[in-house]
């Protein structure tokens, strides 16, 4: 395996706007504008005059959407599940009308501890969910989550667990996304990414920062840890994924810096270090 | 597969002295030998006066030693790996001097970011130091840490991982070390755990709290966080693992206790949780 060339220009990278928590959605959209990003992945919170009104906003700056974060969420007490189904539903229109085919799926912790219980809740519940998102047009992409999330974010935390789940469905509509963050610790990963081969809807970066300020909020701008992204990257294409590069830096120190600061620093790290 | 019952009584106890990280090894096995505990792991750093000396102190308290902390840090540059040998040499001696045939390893980091060639260190150190390790009567014992541990401590992460390196030796001489905080999140546990019968040469516990207030000392005292603690033991039991359970909490916050009255609530949460 060699390492992947640097990347010629911009043409994949797209912010994931968690990157840009301080930023609204037209805010960030305008900054990718300026700089030549020509990708976006919105947040649903940042959705808050409607995905209509959202996906205006990004047309209209000349970008296109490359995924919708997120669905899941699916582990939960029998009377919660009608309730989180049904917002799992809206998740899958709201990507629809951007015009992206991809919702990114953070599964979710166990709400009781029982992980194998919550691990089947995560099945069921994309089960119950395939129908509308093949109709609309939406591919379902499992994100396996660093294990260090596991009480908090997802019970999701490998990416043979990812696949494994993903089997269960039609590549047209469930998926994997794989981010560097997640996986990059894995020793099964190499094996993982050519079993995902053609089931990859996404991949994001960001950097492990030594040592890890923060379990949840504490990733690095690329180059600034010690994630092997340019080989990374290598090992996803082989496994066929040529698609939008989200830069995904959840790390509260980022809203010191302007929105052409931030954009600037993601485009400059995406080609020297990505 | 049913739940461990709780533990009928303190036979199976060991205070991993990192709990106490603010006392000596004498005050420690004091401590210990009041409350009824009987077995300790002490750390090398805490041999001051030699293995020796310790293995006295250990002994006139009336305990034994469960396990040593620990040999391994293998990655390394090559310049310093004579050095890396030689230490790892002392470490198989003290081990044998204070009465425990395990050596606890805790891999080491890459020290360049490369995670494949690390790993292949870990599997040549492990090779080097065996002969010695077979003649003194220690078993090794891979510890897989938990991933997030990945940049600072340890390239063995999983317990698939450790149990790969650990078949590659006879398990007279070279075993794994589970530890509850290190692999409760892993989807592919059990199955790595029905893999390791036979080899499993120490059971350390402690409590994953949430949120994590620290990636290297925040651990909690069982009961205090979310673990199945007693669903662990009775896997690892099956797995033919009889012999003394560790605890190992790495919380600075435990210093503001008594010897005493952290001893007590070891034991207390030993016989209540674990």
């Amino acid at each position: 395996v060699t390492a992947a060339a640097p990347l010629a220009d911009l043409s994949r990278i797209s912010l994931n706007q968690i990157t840009a928590e301080q930023l609204s959605l037209a805010e960030a959209a305008a900054a990718c504008a300026r700089a030549g990003v020509p990708w976006i992945g919105p947040w649903r919170h940042k959705l808050t005059d409607g995905a209509e009104s959202a996906a205006r906003v990004v047309s209209e700056a000349g970008l296109r959407v490359s995924s919708l974060c997120r669905g899941g969420f699916f582990p939960t007490a029998p009377a919660c599940r009608r309730e989180r189904d049904a917002d799992n539903r809206r998740a899958v229109g709201e990507a629809a009308a951007l015009g992206t085919n991809v919702l990114v799926l953070v599964c979710g912790p166990a709400p009781d501890g029982d992980l194998s219980a919550a691990r089947r809740m995560v099945l069921e519940g994309i089960e119950r969910l395939l129908p509308l998102a093949a109709q609309r047009g939406v591919r379902l992409g499992i994100e396996p989550l660093h294990p260090m999330m596991i009480a908090e974010r997802s019970v999701v935390v490998t990416l043979a667990q990812a696949n494994d789940l993903a089997e269960h469905f039609d590549p047209a509509h469930v998926g994997v996304v794989i981010d560097a963050y997640h996986v990059w610790w894995d020793p099964d990963l190499e094996r993982q990414l050519d079993r995902a081969a053609g089931r990859i809807v996404g991949y994001h970066v960001s950097d492990w920062l030594s040592p890890t300020p923060d379990v949840l909020a504490g990733r690095g701008m690329m180059g600034d840890g010690v994630i092997d992204l340019r080989g990374l990257r290598g090992r996803v294409e082989e496994a066929g994924y040529k698609g939008p590069i989200e830069v995904e830096v959840i790390n509260p120190a980022l809203a010191a810096l302007s929105a052409d600061e931030l954009v600037a620093r993601v485009c400059e790290r995406c080609l020297s270090c990505v």
